[in-house]
C-alpha cells in the first residue's frame, strides 16, 4: 500500500495565513473599500491571473497589489503598496506549524508503508516548507505539482509503480485530493480543513456517493486506512470507477 | 549515453525577455533614476529576495515594485505601478522563441539516446514553456527543479539510473549548467549565450582547465558528443574529478 498526503491545511497550517494577510491589507484600505469588496475583486483577481501565476504566494501578492490598485482607483499611498509587499514576503516566511496527530500519525504510518507527499503550489516555495516541517525523513518521494488532476496523479503513480488500486490519498481538498484520484481506481481519505481558498471549492455528490472516506483529524487515518484494507480496497464506488 | 539539456537560454530565449522588460520600466522611471542606478538597486532586491522568491518572472516583477519604490522614495505613481504588473505578465506570456539548431539538433539525437530537459525556475510557468516550445515530446523526461546545484544532479541521475560518467549536460551556464555536473563526474557542454544574468555569473579556470567542452551553437553538439565518446568519456580532467 502506498499513501500519500498533501501538505497546505493537511499536514500544516496554510490557508489562515493567507487569510490574514488578506485581512490586514483589507484594513490598510478600509478608507477605499470595505473588506468584502476588496475579497471579491481579489477573487476576481485571482482567478483571471491563475493561467500566468499558477498556484502560490508570490502570485497572490501580485494579484493582492493589483486589486489594491484597482479598488483604490489609482490612489493607494506608495507606502500600502510596500506593506503589502512587506505582508507577502511574511507569508512566504511564516512558520510551519503542523496540524494535530501530523507527527505520529507519519512516524506511525512510516514505519510500515512507503510514503508520498504530493503538494500543489510554488516549487521554491513548498521545498522550504517541506525543509521546515522537519517531516522530509518521512516521505519515500516528495511531489511538487503545479496541478492536481487525473494526469498528474497518473504520471506519478507510473514514476513510483503503484498500482492504482493499493494507493490512498490523504487530504484536504476534495477538489484536488479527492474527486481526480477515485477517478483514476485510487482511495481517498478526505480529512475537511475549516476555511478552504475559493478557487478549491467544488460541487460534489457527498463522500458515500463519490466513494471517498472522511477523518476527522489525522488521528483517525491509521485506522481508517486498516478498514479500506479489510473492505479489500473493493469499495462499490471505487470498484465501478475501476470499471470504466 | 544520457543528454541533459537546459532550457532558458539553451533551448530558448530567455534573458533578453527580462532585460527588455527592465529597459521598459527603465524608461518610465527616468526622470527619478538612471537606468544603470536602477539596474544596481534591482540586482541588490533580486540576489536579496532570492531566498524567499526563487527564481523566475514573479519574483522579479516583485522585486521590480520594490525597487520603483525604492528609487522613487515612495514617489511612483500608481499608473507605473500597474505599468510594471503588465509587464511582468507579458513576460510570462512572451512567446517562446527556440535558438538555432535546436529543432533539428534534438530530432536527431532524440532517435538516438533518452534526453532529458533539466531546468531551473518557477513551476508553473516552466511548464507552460516548455508545453508551448513544441519540444516536450522530445524528451524522456523533464525535471523543473528549484536549484541546480550537485545533490540536484546525483538526485536525478539516482532517478534515472544513470551513471555520471555517461551523463552530458548541456547548457549556457557555467555556473548552473556546468560545474556542479563536472563536480559529481558528469561530461558537460556549454553553449555560451550573448547575455547572462547577473546572479548567475561564476568565476571559473576556463573550459580547459575545469574540464568542459565549448559548443557555438546547438549545431556543434552532436559532432562534439561524439567525440566526448571517442575520448572513451575520461578527458583528463573528467578522470581526476572522478577519482576525488
Amino acid at each position: 500500500m502506498h499513501i500519500a498526503f498533501d501538505a497546505d491545511d493537511t499536514l500544516w497550517h496554510n490557508e489562515p495565513i493567507f487569510d490574514l494577510t488578506q485581512g490586514h491589507i483589507a484594513e490598510l484600505l478600509k478608507e477605499w473599500v470595505p473588506a468584502d469588496e476588496l475579497g471579491e475583486k481579489l477573487n476576481h483577481l485571482e482567478r483571471r491571473n491563475l493561467r500566468l501565476f499558477g498556484y502560490g504566494a508570490k502570485g497572490f501578492t501580485l494579484s493582492l497589489i493589483e486589486s489594491a490598485l484597482e479598488v483604490t482607483r489609482g490612489e493607494i499611498p506608495n507606502a500600502i503598496i510596500q506593506q503589502i509587499l512587506d505582508a507577502g514576503k511574511a507569508m512566504i516566511e511564516h512558520p510551519v506549524e503542523l496540524l494535530p496527530g501530523v507527527v505520529e500519525t507519519l512516524e506511525r504510518l512510516a514505519s510500515q508503508h512507503p510514503l508520498l507527499l504530493i503538494t500543489k503550489g510554488e516549487l521554491f516555495h513548498q521545498e522550504t516548507k517541506v525543509a521546515r516541517s522537519g517531516l522530509a525523513e518521512s516521505f519515500a518521494g516528495i511531489e511538487i505539482v503545479s496541478e492536481k488532476d487525473e494526469a498528474t496523479y497518473r504520471r506519478i503513480l507510473d514514476r513510483y509503480a503503484i498500482d492504482a488500486e493499493r494507493f490512498v490519498m490523504v487530504g484536504n481538498s476534495v477538489k484536488s485530493d479527492i474527486l481526480p484520484v477515485l477517478q483514476i481506481g485510487g482511495n481517498a481519505i478526505h480529512i475537511p480543513y475549516d476555511s478552504n481558498w475559493e478557487l478549491d471549492k467544488i460541487e460534489h455528490r457527498g463522500a458515500e456517493e463519490e466513494g471517498f472516506f472522511v477523518a476527522e483529524s489525522m488521528f483517525e487515518v491509521p485506522n481508517m486506512l486498516q478498514e479500506i484494507a479489510a473492505l479489500g480496497w473493493q469499495t462499490p464506488v471505487a470498484a465501478a470507477n475501476r470499471g470504466k
